[in-house]
Parts: structure tokens; C-alpha cells; sequence
């Protein structure tokens, strides 16, 4: 019943040809997705033909330093910036890590604060930069969340003073989706003087982004979250905003990112978010139905399951659930084994099995932590998809909770 | 004469199908190269259908591990380290970034040394760290280099004290291709309880390197230099050797290099480690014999040139010359429409038409330098292409003299 818009357009690639098996269904589009055959088709030409480094003034460098050009004006066209606003990088770590120490150490250099504020639920490419900037020296305070993942704006006004150098809040949180109230914590933000960074990793290209009427100072973005290769991402940087850079050499990218560009990661990177800008408004809605249908489908068949996170503010592609009863890692093996691919968060963190810091500052009992699961679509999941999904769902929560210990409780 | 040997192995990919304009001749391979057809071959499935995020634990996930864990041995085969010991980067630059930082703030963290010896010709992405680390209180030794770019064992042993945290001497020079003693420079930096780290990115994959009889701790490499895909690199960490990572997050690449991994980038680099490793001995004595016709032919039928560099002490594919009377710049631009690309030296640095801090360092004069012009062959190129850029390199240069207001000297 959700299918009617597939096919209509043509930026939408042939469906189900993306999977490695076939039997396989790929749930887990929040960590990587599959790179769209027209991004491949525009990256193969700088792998194979146009090899020269943008940097050489010969043909061979001038014709890169063209493709680069474009992709520039392409990933500032995904959230309304200038080109000369982009500052590419190696993916959204390494733009978290530019926006914050080099945000820092600028400060430092130009004798402006030493405080850092950011949320609780940030992904570690912001907290664990946060946690080096404390080892220099900095004071940094992580903002609580509601129940549903939202920082209030409230809480960061109360926390703000004259020495904040910098305010990171993500745009929308990877684990439960939730979408944070941008405006009015950047509006917070720089009545005290700061700057303000948002990790849009997971929102960038889901969801309409205009850094201008959103006020922010800083914004990361990530490639293979949206149908490009991994390997490069960017940092959005508003025009007279300084930053110290992180890698220093050859003085690539204003300066701002030494190091020879990858060139067909980011003509790939720059296709991708033209396509994303372009299918926007489709795949909201075509994503934002499959997700509800999934919703309802597993709140219906499924007791005692919940879904966490915001029911509205929520990028499109996230369902992040607690199955009471059941260890997410058992049930993320077992549905794997059942030809569904899962993940309980973060991918980062899955193999450290760490409980979630992000439904931990939602409050969560350890009970609610370790029975969650999210499942994140992408362009290429279909209906057929999600019914079999939910099927092998029910079977392995159905059996995991015969051997549970709270059996009597949920099976 | 010299293309006996071509055709004869498997690793040989099509010559003369690499150029994106058949009429227009390459050659500057030291700033980046074609990648091999072979590579890209082994990367399209990574963009494709084997998209998983590596830190997933499912099917996907474990799929992408596995193809890291081979691109890993590659690499690390082709210097001989270990697995382990190897660690993906976005490219050179940030290897050097990681090597140099890392390496000084563990110092300082375990209250080692703040002292630093590096060369005065090393590329700008060793130089560029140093000056940071400059400002944040270390304090930075330039070694002199002879006339033909060589730093001396012992100028290195003068310049150690105990206090010496890192040495950090390059492989071969990007410029004039000359290699430096690096067991010699090793030895005496350990002998001082010091690190050494050396840039190999021009010399990895072009002539033999074993990091253990080296003696070296860390190690630089890059995957474009050698047909590989722009966008990753790899620094080898001898195995005990502890640093600071610069890059935080997901803790991958056990926590030294957090970010998603560029799984189609490391497994493009495997192979072309894998590729390098295999023509390495082809490839010297190919390239050699390509670059000596080259060398020859220049010098004979173009009177004022001069090689620059070391005769022997130098990596296969380098030719550098100074044209007298002549401005590089203008040579390379001219050489351009003649349908030759060709560099004055470090890509890099081109753009920013500053003289070369490395032939400054050889003691080169204001004349010697701007007259400068590197040639750098590939697996690509062939006599004919170096007959016909001979032939466009004396058009050019006759002209330019022409031009010159030396002209009654070399014209």
C-alpha cells in the first residue's frame, strides 16, 4: 500500500538490486547504506581517467579541481550554504572533530572561553573529542535529555555563561532519531557569544536543512548515510567563522583540511547529496510510510514492546524499540541468522557491548537498554521487506523469551 | 629499446589507456597516479552491494571486516610489518599528522621529551605539524641536507639529547627523489631513546622496504602514489609503540583512528600494496632504464640543464632538472599546452608559487630554483611519450629563452 511512488522518478534506483544476498534484508541504513548506481557512474571516471591532483596546474589537475568545484556547490545546495562554506573531510568524524578542537583551540588562541557545553546523547565522534578537550583543560557540560531524547533549550539557557566558547547539539540523534529544537539552541547559544556546532550526520540529506534560517555556526555532515561512498563527509563552516585546523600540511581546503583531496569520494559525495536535495520531499514521505507501517505492524504483533524516542520529531528512517525480556545483542545475532540485519545503536559501539549512553540520559532501566533494537530504512527496503522482517521478529523475540529468565513475565 | 619487458607480466595493465586525452602525457606521477584497473575491479563491490558498516555484527558488517583484515595484510606485507601493526588514515597527510601529534603528546603525557628533529626538506604535512607543535611549546630541529639532498647521519647524532622525543626523516623526497639513510638515521635516534618516523609516501611501493631491518617506528604510506584509489593512506606503528590519537569517536582501528572506515578506499589500497609489492623488482628496472633514457636525452639535447638530486641514492621514477634562464612555472605551463603535464615539485605547493624550501635547503640559488622541473614517470607512460615530451620540453625551453632577459647567456 506504500509502494505507489516507486518507479515514478528518476532518481530512484532499481529496487532490491542492491542487497549482496538477495535473502538478506539490510535494516540498519542508520549505519551505512549502498551507494547509489549514479554516484558510482559519476565517481569512476576520477578513479580511472581523471587521476591528476587538484592541487597540479596542468589539465589533468585543473579538471579536478572543476569536479571538486561542483561537488562543493552540490553538498552547500543540501543545506543551503555557500560553496565556500564546505570544507570537506575524510567523513562526519573527522568534521565533529575539526567543528569542536578546532573551534577550541581558535578560542584558546584568541583568549575566548574555555567552556564547551553539549548533550548527553551526542555520538562519540563529539563526546569523545569533548572528553580530549577536557584533558586541555577545558570544562565541558553535557545537557540532560526527556525521556524522549530532547534537550530542552531551557537547560542550555541556564547552563550558558560569557565563557562558552562553543555549543554542540545534534541535529538529530542516530540511535532514537529524535530531532533536536536547532533554532532555538543556537539562538541560546549566541546570545551568550558562542558559536554553535551541530552533528547533522544523520540528518543531513533526510530532512530539509537550511544552516542560514537554522543559525548555526557549524554542521557535520557524512556521505555514506545518504547513498555516497564512505571516506568523506564535510564540515559546513559559516562564512567569517575561524577555526585552527586538525591536519596540517600542503594547505588543501583553504587551508582549513591539508592533505590531496579524494577526489572521486567527494564528486560521489557531491552526486549523492544532489540526489538527496532532489528526493527529498519523495523520500520523506515514502520513508516516513514504510517506517509507520513497521511501527504499528510490530507494536500489533509484538507484546510488550515499546518505541522510544520522539513520535514526531523523528527523522523519517529510524524505529528504535524496547522488547521487554530480551538482550538486544541475542536478538541482533539471532535475526542475522534469520536474514535480517539489525544493530541495537550505534554501530561504533556494538562491539564494545557497552549499554547505550544515549537511552541511559534518557532514563532508561538497565531492562529498557539492553531489550532494544533500532531498524533503519533506506531507499532500497521494500514492503515485502519489512512484513518478512517483522515475521522473523516476532519468531526471535518469541523464542528468546522462552529462554529468558523473566519467561513467566513476557512469553 | 627499453620496452622488453612489458606485456610479459600479469600485473601489467593495457599501457597508454590510462590518459583521459590520448594527445596529453603524464607525467607526474609523483603527485598522483591512474589507479589500476585491478583496483578498481576489487573496490566496485565495496561501493556496491558489500556496503555494511564495519563495526556491525552482522552479515554486512562482517563481510566489510573481513575485506579490511586482507587489505590490512596487503599493506602491511608490502613493508614488511604486521597486520596489526598497520593503521588506515585518510591519506599521507594525516599519517604524518598522526605519527608527528601522536607522537608528541604521548610525550608529554608520559613526561618524555619536547624535543623534535626533523629535515629541512621534509613535505609540508611533516613540516606543517612541527610548526604546530612549535606553537605548542616543543621545540624543533631542522637538519641541513648536502647539495644533493642527503641529510647526514651525523649532523642527526649532533643535533640528539636525551630529551629528543621524535625523529622524523623522510624516506624519499617528493621533489628530487632523493632516499636517505634511514637504517643509520634510525639506529642513532634509538640510541637516544628516541622515535623515529619516516615519510615514506613516495617510497613505499617503489622501491623495497622492510620497517624491521629499517628499524624504523613509524612509517607513512599512501595509496595514490602507487595506482591506488585518493582517500587513504596507512601509518605502520611498530608493534609497543603508543600514541596519542588525533581523531576521537568510535574507537576504530583500535581507538588510534576513530570514523567510519573507507572500506572501498582500504581495499583499493590492499590491492594496490599487493600489485606494488609483486612489480617491484619489474618496476625498478623498468622505470629506471625509462627515467636514465629520459635523464640522458634531456641533458644531451637541452645544453643548460642539470640533474638535480643524487645519481644513485634515488627513487626509480624522479627526474629533476633546473633548465637555466628559464622560469618553471612558465615551462609547465607552456609544457602544458604542449600537451605535457609536468610539476615544478610538491603538487602542493605549486598553487601557492612560494620558491622551494627544498632546494633552498640544497643551497640552491634564486636562478637554480625557479628554473626547476620535476618529471615523474608511471607504470603508464612509454618511450614514445618520453620522446615526444624530449621534444616538446627543447620547443618549450627554446622559447622561453627567446624570452628570457638572459637570453644572451642560454638562448
Amino acid at each position: 500500500m506504500i509502494r505507489q511512488d516507486i518507479g515514478k522518478a528518476s532518481w530512484w534506483w532499481p529496487v532490491a538490486a542492491t542487497n549482496s544476498d538477495r535473502e538478506h534484508i539490510y535494516l540498519d541504513n542508520a549505519a551505512s547504506t549502498p551507494v547509489a548506481d549514479e554516484v558510482i557512474s559519476e565517481m569512476l571516471p576520477y578513479l580511472k581517467h581523471q587521476y591528476g591532483n587538484p592541487s597540479s596546474i596542468h589539465k589533468f589537475g585543473r579538471e579536478t579541481t572543476r569536479a571538486i568545484q561542483l561537488a562543493r556547490k552540490r553538498v552547500a545546495e543540501l543545506v543551503n550554504a555557500s560553496p565556500r562554506e564546505i570544507t570537506f573531510t575524510s567523513g562526519g568524524t573527522e568534521a565533529d572533530n575539526l567543528a569542536l578542537k578546532g573551534a577550541a583551540i581558535h578560542a584558546i588562541n584568541s583568549g575566548r572561553g574555555t567552556r564547551i557545553i553539549t548533550s548527553s546523547i551526542e555520538h562519540d565522534a563529539v563526546l569523545e573529542p569533548c572528553k580530549d578537550l577536557e584533558r586541555l583543560g577545558f570544562q565541558v557540560t553535557y545537557l540532560p535529555v526527556t525521556s524522549e531524547g530532547m534537550v530542552r533549550p531551557l537547560d542550555l539557557k541556564k547552563a550558558m555563561s560569557s565563557d562558552v566558547a562553543l555549543v554542540s547539539v545534534m541535529y538529530a540523534n542516530n540511535e532514537i532519531g529524535t530531532i533536536q529544537q536547532i533554532i532555538e539552541l543556537a539562538g541560546t547559544a549566541h546570545e551568550f557569544g558562542a558559536l554553535f556546532h551541530t552533528d547533522a550526520v544523520q540528518a543531513a540529506g533526510k530532512i530539509p536543512i537550511d544552516v542560514k534560517a537554522a543559525g548555526v555556526d557549524l554542521l557535520s555532515m557524512s556521505s555514506h548515510k545518504i547513498n555516497g561512498p564512505k571516506g568523506v563527509g564535510a564540515l559546513y563552516v559559516k562564512s567569517g567563522v575561524k577555526l585552527a585546523p586538525i591536519l596540517h600540511g600542503g594547505g588543501q581546503e583553504s587551508t582549513l583540511r591539508s592533505g590531496t583531496e579524494n577526489v572521486p569520494g567527494i564528486v560521489g559525495f557531491g552526486k549523492a547529496s544532489q540526489m538527496a536535495g532532489e528526493r527529498m520531499q519523495a523520500y520523506g514521505q515514502r520513508i516516513t510510510q514504510m517506517r509507520d507501517y513497521l511501527v504499528a505492524k510490530v507494536l500489533r504483533e509484538i507484546p510488550h514492546s515499546r518505541l522510544n524516542g520522539a513520535r514526531d520529531a523523528r527523522i523519517p528512517n529510524n524505529a528504535h524499540f524496547t522488547f521487554f525480556g530480551v538482550n538486544g545483542e541475542d536478538l541482533i545475532i539471532k535475526l542475522d541468522e534469520y536474514g535480517i540485519a539489525a544493530s541495537t545503536g550505534s554501530a561504533c559501539s556494538v562491539k564494545k557491548q557497552k549499554p547505550s549512553h544515549v537511552l541511559k540520559a534518557m532514563g532508561f532501566s538497565y531492562e529498557e537498554i539492553t531489550g532494544s533494537l533500532r531498524l533503519s530504512l533506506g531507499l532500497q527496503n521494500t514492503d515485502q521487506e519489512i512484513d518478512r522482517a517483522v515475521a522473523a521478529l516476532v519468531k526471535a523475540i518469541g523464542e528468546l523469551r522462552q529462554l529468558s529468565p523473566f519467561k513467566s513475565k513476557y512469553a
